[in-house]
């Protein structure tokens, strides 16, 4: 591909993002999807650009003018949200490019995910698009999200009022990556940028990702992909990224069945399992086993500042049977036990010769203070300094005397090692707004136990990976 | 032994669980933890027998005569709960053996999980209750709920007011499975009995296994186990009772490094893994990898009532990355996709085109009405009536015009092929409450959705283990 042109297509993709205006063709009545919704999401989220409605009555909608057709919009329009019937295509594509459009989102469906008839259809479009270099995301899918300037693509409606802003990038195949599907202003992640790119038709995982690479406000991708459609360029486009920031990737469709119905369900052809895993290593990206972990990964990146230098993990836990658990799932993670210092060890038994052990259980401690809030100050200061310890898994009870988040709010301002909590509780609801609590400052909060040791290994894992990547980079540069 | 002496053990194994007056020995202050706590929560969960409280200084506490000796309390004494210092042992075992008490609950810490002194006393103690054939659990335990006549050992605060009760037996070797730690008002999974046996001085897995099995509150039993004392006595009494009801068992120390951990805090020495996994698949019994699984697993058993007759699942969704993802979970956990018959394709067809499929996604059918749970209701009506589908797993979102849990409820009513549910929303504490209302109602949700399908897996497992073991014994009597 000549060089402009590969500069045009990258400029247009970055445009589905960052546009300053854009057109949103469909239904303008009220309703529970469509038009409608998308138009007054834009207004709620503070989308900082101007919004034009396109609908053939014209009218108004929500204060806002609509034009009956995209021609009569009184000015220069990059961006497009289309959510007609498959009917009005492929005259609407042809319309965007006459109007000089940029980039379109087709969440309409009908298209590849359904019969022949639509395949055809799509590719008819996107044929349509080439000849302007518009860019196309879609068709089937709920769009784009970006946080920096209040775009939101999703026509269905949000029930809450903000996304919760950071620097977790997301990529999807389909849309339960979107906001629609996701609690994204209680979950305590920070997002940045959110992509689902439906059938593909033409922005794939390789735009976005290269996007999502170069993407500032961005320190960790994560990737739902159901097929991969160019392995070679996938695997060095990624393995430039990763040697900047991580990438963890969910790719279900492992037996023969459930490629099957991937292959129903986007319309693309799935390959073999072991072929997507070869390729996945290759690339440097990790591999996660469901969306859960996909998604709380995430967070073990945008939460802690700094990469362990090694992969000595210290436990400290509240039940000595969750301290056991978490050595399984410690070594599983391909984390060892720390060996803590002679130093660490006389610390912790001053306090109670219990404690003077790895995993450190406070349990047993308990009957030397009521204030067990300030044992675990004590405990976890005197193992984040120790030499030995690369990271820390933290079990705490809520409830008891230790209700109070500060107890690791106050620790995460301490120390720069990475660290992972999970929470037991008598109380969901409390146990809830604590780990929000903590969340919300830094330290990330786990479902699972096993999640919190599973990702503190993902992050020594994307260390080793981060040397050998950006060390075969560095070698190749003059 | 003696088939009276066996009698015996075994009664006063029930009067742990069963006795209709406790005497509770340790401070009676008020405080955080003690002999004050078990005492008002003994009154809060109605604990039907006569409670005793003991201590040197007498007095009374919350209304209740205070008894300075265990010898002063003028009636016969079945049960003990102690929680004074290790120091005041043995002679306070002494005492219960002279006052005819059967069976004693040692809260107290300071035993074998300590030094070489404590495991000495520990065997003290053992010594002095076999004399009088008393049975002792722990030291080191939080002891043991019956919710079937209100009582409740442990000596921790518990912020809630009721146990949800039900059909779910739970051993444990920490106190993990303690109400102290498990939100038991507000899981929805009913609970019959409760025993931690801590360090398991006397009292161990095969007391309690044989209890619970003999046990008619008691429907599915699930094991938090760090060892296993006797493995030949184990496989027996296990083999016996998953010809009755399933057994789950969670058993940590996979590795060296969690083995030894596992020494240090229960007192005892772990064996190698492979040795008792090669037992616990002798024995019929469920292994799990999670503590989450092996709470949430016991619930496919409790909510549904007949076992599958097959291992033919039918997947509905909401969002097709769900579905496929779906299939992986299934097919790792030995189920196979359902093949829907013709006549339910039909029916799914007149419906929606894209509905004839397994998984079912009802998402692309969302256009055809506004009345989504109409069509769930449809769509779930339709696959449980197909003979070729065995169980159902099902996705389900939380809010446009699904926020009605009375879709899942009245569909329990309508058919008894074993069910799992998982939710996704966009806001975690509506579907908090969702769920719960799903899970009292007897359709059982799952915190994963790879959990919805390894529940239903483990059914389908014991479905095969119950004819096996129930077929070995049958063909062995007369």
């Amino acid at each position: 591909m000549h060089k402009t042109q590969q500069r045009a297509d990258k400029d247009n993709v970055a445009a589905l993002f960052e546009s300053e205006n854009v057109a949103v063709i469909g239904s303008i009545k009220e309703s529970w999807f469509g038009g409608y919704v998308v138009i007054s999401q834009l207004k709620k989220f503070g989308y900082k650009g101007d919004i034009y409605p396109v609908n053939p009555a014209g009218g108004e909608v929500l204060g806002i003018k609509a034009y009956k057709t995209l021609a009569d919009i009184p000015a220069t329009v990059d961006l497009a949200m289309i959510m007609t019937s498959y009917k009005a295509f492929p005259k609407i594509i042809e319309e965007c490019s006459e109007k000089g459009i940029k980039a379109g989102i087709i969440i309409s469906d009908g298209f590849a995910e359904r019969a022949e008839k639509g395949s055809k259809l799509q590719q008819k479009i996107v044929k349509i698009a080439k000849k302007t270099g518009m860019r196309l995301i879609g068709p089937n899918t709920i769009g784009l999200v970006n946080t920096a300037n209040g775009l939101v693509s999703n026509p269905y409606v949000l029930e809450y009022d903000k996304i919760y802003k950071g620097s977790i990038g997301i990529f999807g195949q389909t849309g339960l990556v979107g906001p629609q599907a996701l609690p994204l202003e209680d979950t305590g992640y920070g997002i940045s940028k959110i992509c689902d790119v439906g059938n593909k038709c033409d922005v794939d995982e390789n735009d976005i990702l290269e996007y999502l690479g170069d993407d500032t406000d961005t320190d960790v991708i994560i990737m739902h992909i159901e097929d991969i459609k160019n392995g070679r360029l996938f695997i060095e486009t990624a393995g430039k990224i990763v040697a900047k920031k991580p990438v963890l990737i969910l790719k279900p469709g492992k037996t023969k069945e459930s490629a099957k119905a991937l292959a129903s369900h986007t319309g693309s052809l799935a390959g073999e399992d072991r072929i997507y895993d070869a390729a996945m290593k290759q690339a440097g990206v990790i591999r996660v086993n469901s969306h859960v972990e996909l998604m709380e990964y995430a967070k073990i990146f945008s939460h802690n500042p700094v990469l362990p230098l090694k992969n000595r993990v210290a436990i400290v836990t509240f039940t000595g049977g969750f301290g056991v658990m978490g050595i399984d799932a410690a070594v599983e993670a391909g984390l060892t036990l720390a060996d803590l210092s002679a130093e660490s060890r006389k610390k912790l038994s001053d306090i109670h010769p219990t404690l003077a052990n790895n995993p450190t259980d406070l349990g047993p401690a308990m009957p030397v203070t009521a204030d067990f809030g300030l044992l675990y100050r004590q405990v976890l200061d005197i193992i984040a300094n120790d030499p030995n310890v690369d990271c820390m898994a933290i079990v705490t009870y809520v409830g008891m005397g230790l209700g109070s988040a500060d107890i690791f709010t106050d620790f995460r301002e301490k120390t720069t090692k990475p660290i992972a909590i999970w929470l037991y509780s008598q109380k969901p609801k409390k146990m809830f707004d604590f780990a929000r609590e903590l969340d919300i400052s830094g330290v990330p909060v786990f479902s699972k136990w096993e999640h919190a040791l599973g990702a503190l290994g993902a992050m020594y894992k994307y260390s080793l990976i981060k040397e050998k990547f950006a060390g075969i980079r560095h070698k190749g540069s003059p």
